[in-house]
Parts: C-alpha cells; structure tokens; sequence
C-alpha cells in the first residue's frame, strides 16, 4: 500500500471514529431529501432501470406509488413507472438509506441524523410495524396502507414534534450503551429501542401535558415504541449514512463508504473512486426461516441497511449479540470466528462503539478493498430474509460478494 | 444418591422451575412482614447477636434506628440495641431479603413479590440511589437520610399506586428477556430496569391523567427508574426468595434453599435441612475497585442478595452478562468457564430463564450440596463491594466457602 493511500486511508476512519451523530428532526421527505419530488419513487440498492426491478421489489415501488397517490390502480402505477411519469430512483442519490426494498416517497416522514462532527446529514424512512407484511417486504394492501398511515399520522408527528422540543438526541451513547445490552444494530435493536424512548418520554409527556399533545397520541406512540424492537435500526441507518457520506471522496482511499444491494446485485462504492458503484452477484445468504418457509422462498427485493455494518455494526459487531443465534440461526462459536475475521480486513477501531465479549475491544472500522482481496474475506452482514410472496419470511447472515472488491481494486490499480 | 433424595431433589427443582413470581405490589416493612415490629431492625446475613455485627454492618444497624426514629443519637442507638430496646432480626427470619447490610425497619417501604404458582411471598426494601454511600453500605448522613426519604415519599407510592392500577407485573418474562440483553439480574440490571419502567409507565400516565399522581412525581419516578439501574434488583431478590421459600422443606432434599451472610460468615440452608444455617468464614472474593480503593479497604457488611444465585441469576447466569467485565473485571473466558462449572454442581437447568451464549440454555438451578462437595466447586456470585469508611468501593465475583455445604452433607448424612 502506498504511503497516500495509507494517509487517506487514515483519513477516512478518522471520520468515522469521529462521527457525532444526533437525531435531529423528522421531516416529510419532500422537504428535506435533496432533489427529491413528488412523482419520484424511492428504493434501495445501485440503480436500475425500472424494467430490471422484478418480483418483490418491482412490487414494493409500484406499492409506493399507489400508496403515494401517483396512480389507481396497479396497471396504472406500472404504465407510468415505463413511461418515466413516475421516475424511480435509489435513496444513496437522495441523502437516504432505506431497509430492504427501501420505499421511500415524496410524502413520508424520514428520521434526518446530522453528523454533529462532518455536518453530513442521513436519512432514513421509519420502521413500518410488527407484521410480517410490509411495503418495504414487497407487500402493499389495505393492512399495510393502515400501517403506513399509522406511521405518517401518529408515529412521525409525535416524535417530530418531541425531537424539536427537546432539540436533537445525540445517538451515539445510546449505539454505545446498546452494544453492551446484546444489540449488533441491525437484527438486534431490543436495547437501543427503550433507550430512544427513555430519551423521548420526559419530554413527550411535557408536551401531552402543555396540549401540544393529546394522550392518544402518547399513548399509542409509546405502544408502539415497545412492541416494535426494530424501531431504531432507522434512525441508526440514517446516523450510518450521514457517517458514510461524511468518510466519502478522500481521494487515494481504499475504504468503502457504501454497502448495498438490489434484487440483482450487490454493490459497494470506496471512498475514492468517485460515485461509481462495484456491482456483483449476489453470494449466499445463511440463514434461519420462520415456521413453513425455506430457502426456496427467498427472493433478494434489496437493502440499504447494511450500510451499518458499513460503518462496523450488524454483522461486524455481532459478538455484542449473541441472542442473534434464535433470530438468525448460527451458533456462537460461528458468531465469534466471523467477527474476529472482520478485524483482518477493516483499518481501525472505534473508540466508542465496543464489543463487550472481545474484553470492550472497538467494533472493526474501515472495510478496506484490499485487504478483503489480500485476506480473501469479505464483510459479513445480518439482515431479515424477504419471501417470493412478500414479507418477512425469516433472517440471516449475507457475506458481500468478492468480485466488487476485486473490480473495486483493479479501478484503483488501473 | 439414595432414590428418595433423588425424588426430593426433583420436587425441589420442579418448584424452582415453575415458579412465576408476580410483583403485587409496596407496602410498609410493618404492614406485609410478618412477625415484624416498629422496633425492629433488620438485617442481612445469618442471625447474630447485636454485640458480633461490628464496623459497617453495625454501623449500618444504627443508622436504620435513627432513620426510623428509634434513637436520637448514635449513642442512644447503640445501648438501646445492646439493651434489646430495639431488636435486631435477619431479614430471612421475616419473608424478605436485603441488599448489602439489607437494613429494613418498620417504616421501609418494600417491593412485595408472589409467586403465583406456589402462593410464597418475598420482599425486598428499594434502591436506595446513584450514590455510592447508602446506608446498605454502612452510610447514614443527611444525605443518606434524603435518598430515603425520596424513596419513601416519591418511588414507593407512585410505583405503589401503579401496581395498585395493573393489578401486579409478570417478572418472569422480564427476566427472560434481561438475559438476552447482558443481564445478570445481579451486578448488572441495565436491561430488566427499564423493562420494567416500560410496563409501569401506561399506568402511571393515566393515573396523572386522572389526578392521581403529580407531573412532578412522574417525572422524578421516571428520571429515577433511568438513571439507577440496580432498581430491578430488588423485585428480582424479591421473587428469588418467594421462589427458594416454596422450594425449601422438601423432606430428604439436598439443595440449596438460602444463601447469604452477615459481616462475619456466609451461610446456606438446605431445603431438607430446616431453618438451620452452615456457617463458615467467608471466601475470597475477586473484584474491582473503584478509583482510590484496593482489597485493603474491603469490609463485608452482609448480603442477602445472593438469593439470586441460589436460584440461578447471578454469578450462575453471568455469561448472560459479558459486559460485567468492565465493572467487576476478570475476562469473558473466566465468566464462560465459571458459569459451565455451575452445571455441574446444580440438579436442573431453568426452562425460561437461558443463557444465549450458551446456545439459549437454562440457567442452572438447584444447587445441591453434594454435588458441590463431589466437585469440589462452590457456587459463584456477583456482587458489590463495600469499603471500611462505608460506601460502595467496587464489584466482584465471590465464591462459597466450602465449609458451608460440608458442614450441610455431614448433617444430611448425620
């Protein structure tokens, strides 16, 4: 490795280990995602054309629009989607992140995260509900309308309006705190959940008490804070955007600054070679299927959300979580040995975010190309397995797949 | 093991099992202990004579008659006791237990657990506070005096009035779920605290609505249930000494019923074995001290708080609990190999309570104490430390002395 590299490099993680994130505000997306408009569909991923998206992703987008108003009916939505009357777009150009297929449209609310440290501002919709059924799982009917609406009345103007009384809620102590409580970040998010709302309640009843809440509202805001463990995966997605984006474009860098994938392909970006994403086939998925699924019924509809294991958490702090096992399947032995190989492929470690079984060693920061090609290891990541017929239909355990950061090395050789 | 013991023992078990300790509710030290009087001072640990509780314990005992109100000075205090004008008893000898020097006078508020499925009843008094001077730690000054007060004026009947409202809380699947998130239900409580706060706070919300409780009692509930997270600590000792007392007994049985000790010995019951302790000098303990304190200035003061490990939390869960490192030091290995030597001195394995480490499998329960002398292996515990000047100085891991389940197979033989 050469001297620059190594400076920008070191460049790199040092945003990383850095980063400030602090949940600042919940805002619609049309007003706070850059270049975003009312007759554009979020989704996760690289991008495609609209055609190239099938199955389940091809139906969350088509979802969004009808969800969003832009068509009436299904055949509609679709006609538009071809004819680019409704332009589908990925959320990396839109300063968001979304989970799984990743739908995000001109009128939902979006969590914004601000890097207190880079002023880098992440976004990322909110967690839909506990039913296995949901937009971003390729699913969209009445159930899922309700949810989303839920989402939109409820949920995001209670915490809107909580976050602007109380100014921003810094998310690192609580990543911090979480990791200590078994939490990766990604399939684990049972402690940094209550530790949210702990920070929220006293001000939420503050507002129920001045009117500016009704009980309801609370009420049912804090129903669905405790039943809904994956509430906080969004806004730690956002704080691991803004984060990425912050680590991007040093020039000479090795480091990936993204992580994603479609219903087609993985892809990564590194640091310093511009904007370009390094496509591949997806790899393998190892993983554990709820009750009358299998591996059979998997169909890959894309996540952004491993832009957190990206920024070291998921699946490269998984030895914080070793109750991932029920979830996911693995054993610990296996959660260990994967960890600690995530150590031989990333430039440092984070000064904050530790791994209680590794005797509060740092989670493993800056995913470098070429190590993953030296090492022939590539970044492990958790994440909740999709179904043909949509929905969750189970979680696993990704690997990245070689050839992105073998193509990722020969643009920086070449 | 001759076939009755065998069958005792299984009985034993079973209850440990089956219990499903429920917090019904607070109530005044006088009005729910039985044979308890307003000039009573309880105190943790196998009976002693006022005379032999020396340093902190006694220190402890004293400041317990001036909180309530028994003496109004120290002096007093002191020949009041020696003269038998006011009595000191051990919590054990009135259905609850107690943390530290576990002080308990009539006044006390205390948290009052029933297993439902046996109808045994335990309590405990509250946590004092964030301090490191509490009078379980042999403290009593104006400051002191002041937590207690807040506990008595604030915490108990809001939490009083809340579990009045709900009609009790279901402990068990807390405890469940603390221990896939890095609980111990012992030195580590980080996770059960606010599990329980997220079960309270519904009601008390409408019980401020309907002009029950103040915004100002709320809030300072709240900040407390956030800031202490030993909170959960005591309904946990709570119900492990409902759960031990319905497991105790059992004609023939060679399991562990009680553990504890004063400043001067530890001390086991046996469940087939009557009301009589095993005494025998107190173990090494390995812990960590805070800034300032080594060895040197530890000073037991008592513990009836290993009721916990006598039912399986504690040190016989700590793999539940990596993070306990960093507070009470030693390293994953050694937590790893120390709670796999539980199992091999215990009758059966909890069915909900698990250790996700250990590929979510139940804790061990029913220590027998021929096993433990087979063995040669003691039962492990968490604990805090207490420090000469009064105080808490740090956190460790303590071991039984063998002498204790020695003493217990001559008499079981005897």
């Amino acid at each position: 490795m050469s001297g620059a590299t190594s400076t920008a490099n070191e460049r790199v993680v040092e945003r990383i280990r850095t980063a400030d994130p602090v949940l600042v505000g919940v805002e619609r997306a049309i007003d706070t995602l850059p270049g975003m408009t009312t007759e554009t569909v979020l989704t996760s991923g690289p991008p495609l054309e609209f055609d190239e998206y099938d199955s389940g992703q091809a139906g969350a987008i088509v979802g969004g629009a009808l969800y969003e108003g832009l068509a009436d009916s299904r055949a509609e939505a679709i006609e538009k989607l071809k004819a680019g009357d409704i332009a589908v777009r990925t959320c990396h150009e839109h300063g968001c992140v979304g989970s799984i297929a990743g739908i995000t449209t001109a009128s939902m609310p979006v969590f914004v995260v601000e890097d207190a440290a880079s002023g880098e501002v992440g976004r990322c919709h909110f967690y839909e509900g506990g039913s296995r059924h949901r937009l971003n799982y390729g699913s969209y009917n009445e159930a899922v309308h309700e949810q989303l609406t839920f989402i939109d009345e409820v949920m995001a103007p209670v915490i809107g309006a909580t976050l602007d009384h109380v100014g921003g809620i810094e998310l690192r102590p609580i990543v911090q705190e979480a990791l200590t409580m078994g939490d990766d970040m990604h399939s684990r998010n049972h402690a940094a959940t209550p530790l949210l709302a702990q920070e929220l309640i006293p001000a939420m009843l503050n507002l129920e008490r001045s009117g500016t809440l009704t009980p309801t509202q609370v009420d049912q805001t804090l129903e669905h804070l405790r039943n809904c463990h994956y509430v906080f995966l969004r806004p730690a997605m956002a704080a691991s955007k803004a984060t990425a984006d912050s680590a991007h474009g040093i020039d000479g860098s090795s480091i990936v600054s993204a992580m994603t994938f479609n219903c087609q392909e993985f892809a990564i970006r590194v640091s310093g070679l511009g904007d370009r994403w390094f496509r591949a086939p997806m790899a393998p998925i190892e993983g554990k299927y709820f009750d009358g699924f299998s591996e059979d019924d998997l169909e890959y509809m894309g996540g952004d959300s491993v832009i957190n294991a990206t920024m070291g958490l998921g699946g490269l702090a998984q030895a914080a979580a070793f109750s991932l096992i029920e979830y996911q399947g693995g054993s610990p032995d296996q959660i260990v040995e994967r960890n600690e190989a995530m150590y031989r492929i990333t430039h440092g470690e984070h000064p904050y975010y530790e791994i209680p079984y590794f005797q509060f060693r740092g989670v493993p920061v800056g995913i470098d190309v070429r190590r993953v090609v030296d090492e022939g290891v590539t970044p492990v990541m958790n994440m909740g397995i999709p179904g043909s017929q949509g929905g969750q239909i189970g979680a696993g355990c990704l690997e990245a797949p070689m050839a992105c950061f073998e193509a990722a090395v020969d643009a920086l050789d070449g």
